[in-house]
């Protein structure tokens, strides 16, 4: 677990309270729990902000206002823009994915996003040290501002720990092997004296097939005493 | 390039027409066409759908109706569900990032959101191969719909490419390194007329320092002609 802050969200002239609310709740979604506003045109706590934070209040509550960019920055050392589509200008721009692993080794990080219609003017992207992108289809590349907040939190969130897969069992346990192969035990038995396999001599694959089905399951102890009463059952047995 | 057709979105029963259209938003955004709904509580053309859509117009209006998530995945060999938290039963979890590649490789794959409010039925469940799940900070784990489905939509996005971070030049190109020796000397020349080492015994360390700003820095072409303009401006000539 990485122990720095979580980088710093500043919004720019964002326009629409609800916006506000989204971002403030994409934010808490993924760890992020500070947010700066400059020149906003609607107050942090206006009711449809609130209403789309889903709870996320504390964030907005905790949102400082700021007159410009540049006081918003002035105390972080790391200060990266975002930006939808290349300006003319010489700059450094990086996928969020790739840029998140530098971001979040370091402390006081400012991630900036622009205004919902225009994006950072190409006056503030200089003050950047580089551009963030979310590398999104050319032909629709119009990124909705929460969104694009909600995708870099979870890159950031994304480097905090070690997400993998797993098999939910619930209140059970896996099955041992022995537990499997007395099922497979039964079921076998249960099939030779119903003469399932017909011609003895399919019967090898035939049963190493069905074997393939129930061991590649992952099956719970649950699941074998299910496996078990419904054998008995199609069986009619009690 | 990967050349499979990309995931569908299913929604069931969506409550609200503003997240019908965000989620066709982000779709578009990362290459997504294809969404069904099941019982959904709105039109898919409902104008408060279409505004938020900002553009992604066709994918409303190509939207199919089902009346039942059985009828709306009947078709599909490869079927996902999401849930934000487990629920009490045997089921694969994967994290969206670890799952993509498999998803990726295959032909129509479904990707099922439940309802805002309550997610995926636990009847529902079962009819997954899988359930996805988007990591969250577990003290504030509600995640918008339409959020959701843009991070799964951007995960699948990433395998369809490299992407990769770049110095963008705007209309120049990258000085030689003939280009930025010309200029560290003619530096060294000017700082050598105005006096700037002071003490002579220092200059070897503080030019080899001043050096080593200027090639970190990826110049280009352009920037040398003005760095030399710089220094001419600064020393008052011509």
């Amino acid at each position: 677990m990485n122990q720095k802050t979580p980088p710093i969200i500043i919004l720019v002239r964002p326009q629409l309270p609800e916006n506000g609310g989204a971002v403030a709740r994409a934010m808490g979604n993924f760890g992020l729990k500070s947010l700066r506003l400059v020149e906003p045109l609607f107050s942090p706590l206006d009711p449809k902000a609130i209403a789309m934070a889903a709870g996320a209040d504390s964030i907005l509550e905790a949102a400082t206002i700021h007159s410009s960019l540049e006081e918003a920055i002035a105390d972080l050392p790391y200060v990266y823009g975002t930006c939808a589509v290349e300006r003319l200008m010489v700059k450094k721009y990086m996928p969020v994915r790739e840029a998140m692993p530098e971001i979040a080794a370091c402390e006081r990080v400012g991630i900036v996003f622009g205004p919902e219609r225009t994006g950072l003017s190409n006056e503030e992207l200089p003050k950047f040290r580089a551009i963030l992108q979310v590398p999104v289809d050319p032909e629709f590349s119009s990124l909705n501002l929460a969104q694009s907040v909600a995708i870099t939190a979870y890159e950031w969130y994304q480097t905090q720990g070690n997400f993998k897969g797993k098999l939910h069992l619930g209140d059970t346990i896996p099955a041992t092997n022995d537990q499997i192969q007395g099922f497979l035990g039964a079921l076998e038995h249960a099939l030779d004296e119903t003469h399932f396999w017909r011609i003895d001599h399919k019967k090898p694959i035939m049963w190493r097939n069905l074997q393939n089905i129930f061991t590649r399951m992952d099956l719970t102890e649950q699941e074998v005493r299910t496996l078990h009463g419904v054998i008995k059952s199609l069986r009619g047995q009690p």
